[in-house]
């Protein structure tokens, strides 16, 4: 019998929590920097896009033991890119979910040793996996890189960073939360069937279903910065609005924002009967995402 | 007719910075991040890491354009560690190579994801190589991600970061030089000959050829810190000496270190003798790191 979706979560949460505290733990390096490692790697988080790998994967496969390193992976990848953000000459964030940044436990230089630590290790931890063929190890490692390159997350960091003092269109709104959170969303979602062994037509609706879902995820963000709970979301609301950053509430009005989610919903849940993964939790993931209050 | 060692280098730069031009030219991405990533790579700089790479290859094998992604890849590597090390929280340099660091002419920021983006871009170049096989790729992503990562490159950037206020011994320090800078100078060696065919047990002792090397480089870069023409290395002459950091002449005096060089020179000749390659461009490159002048 199928689990609820709150459970499905909470057991995802700890195997790749357990997963990614062994691959941190067998490292034989400077105490140092394996401390900032795990700092950040154990600092909590939602572990959504790995949740999201392995519900994907679920979808076409039931052997989820295939997908916890590539899991892992991802999530480092997530993490540095989190720890490089919060940096004083980036973001200059002192707190991340309630507890301090990084760079604030450690120093600036630990942190981006840290961070490049993790990046790096994402791609030997999948070059390494014993459970997968050389062929699916090159098509997640090209699909990773691609994602979270100077082709996906880090063109979006430069992109939000250049339209900090600008005002920008929704269209160029939607092209950089695509690239800096959408892209890893979509490694998420395609790296998990293509390693289920879903077929090219239905990898083909999941990557509509992802780019939709990835914007969902920050329209979201954005509202609850307007309207959310400050101890839920774990940072002050209201902070996009000091630093002159550009939000869907501050283009469309918040009612215009949740409107444009619910169009996003839509489009997601159509794409995701045509790849035939509507039963899977993908769909309770989609309202999840559109629903959260953190 | 072999050519010069002196031509042969010459080849190979240039062949090396059209590829780089290449693969980073025809990136779509925002213009800011490509010119700063552009601008470190086309600083300058003597391409050792990659024309080891390509004469460690070809003592075994001649067809030149299977290696020359890798090249790019693995320069790319290089110079990402180098944007970092210079960023203010690290060595804090203004200058490198005679030009300003990328810091300097970009800022913060932009250094920091020029180098998360060339990271990543390095393993997506292997990934997407053409010529390679899939487990080609993965050996050279393997060691690659080993070579640069927290167990190798990284980890040596935090021990010396660690190292600067502290007396450390000779064998730590050979342990900190093998992390930060032989490591690269190993995967070169040891990926061109893969590549090229080598057999295992050439590929031993290539790999002590490649850890003596790699010393060798480093006590000459001690030594012309303090004999050396401050307009060929293009950095103050003593500046070892001002920041406390551990280096061979302040350990040995610098008749020592230049003793301790000539026992490097001889063991790594007698290694690459031993893989059947004393007739490759390997030697004269030893030779000629052991008595560069900048």
């Amino acid at each position: 019998m199928p689990q609820s979706l709150e459970n499905y979560i909470e057991l995802n949460k700890k195997a790749i929590v357990k997963e990614l505290r062994q691959h941190l733990l067998q490292l034989q390096i400077p105490g140092r920097l394996k401390e900032s490692m795990l700092y950040s790697i154990e600092a909590g988080g939602k572990r959504l896009r790995p949740i999201l790998l392995t519900a994907s994967f679920e979808a076409y496969d039931q052997d989820k033991q295939k997908i916890i390193s590539t899991a892992a992976a991802l999530e480092m990848i997530h993490t540095y890119s989190l720890i490089h953000d919060d940096l004083p000459a980036m973001d200059d964030d002192d707190f991340r979910r309630g507890k301090p940044t990084n760079h604030r436990v450690f120093d600036e230089a630990t942190a981006i040793l840290a961070g490049d630590a993790l990046l790096t290790y994402s791609f030997q931890i999948i070059s390494d996996d014993p459970l997968l063929t050389d062929r699916q190890k090159i098509f997640l490692i090209k699909l990773l890189s691609q994602a979270s390159g100077p082709n996906g997350m880090v063109a979006g960091q430069m992109m939000d960073i250049e339209a900090e003092n600008n005002a920008v269109s929704l269209e160029r709104l939607e092209e950089i939360h695509a690239l800096k959170t959408g892209e890893l969303i979509k490694f998420a979602i395609i790296a998990g069937a293509f390693i289920g062994g879903a077929t090219n037509k239905q990898l083909e609706f999941l990557d509509q279903f992802a780019y939709n879902l990835g914007l969902i995820f920050q329209v979201q963000d954005d509202i609850l910065d307007v309207i959310g709970d400050q101890d839920k979301i774990g940072k002050p609301v209201g902070s996009d609005e000091g630093n002159n950053k550009s939000t869907y509430p501050k283009l469309l009005g918040t009612e215009g924002a949740i409107e444009q989610k619910q169009q996003y919903v839509k489009r997601a849940k159509a794409a995701l009967w045509k790849a035939g993964a509507a039963d899977s939790y993908l769909m309770g993931l989609t309202d999840l995402f559109s629903s959260r209050d953190r």
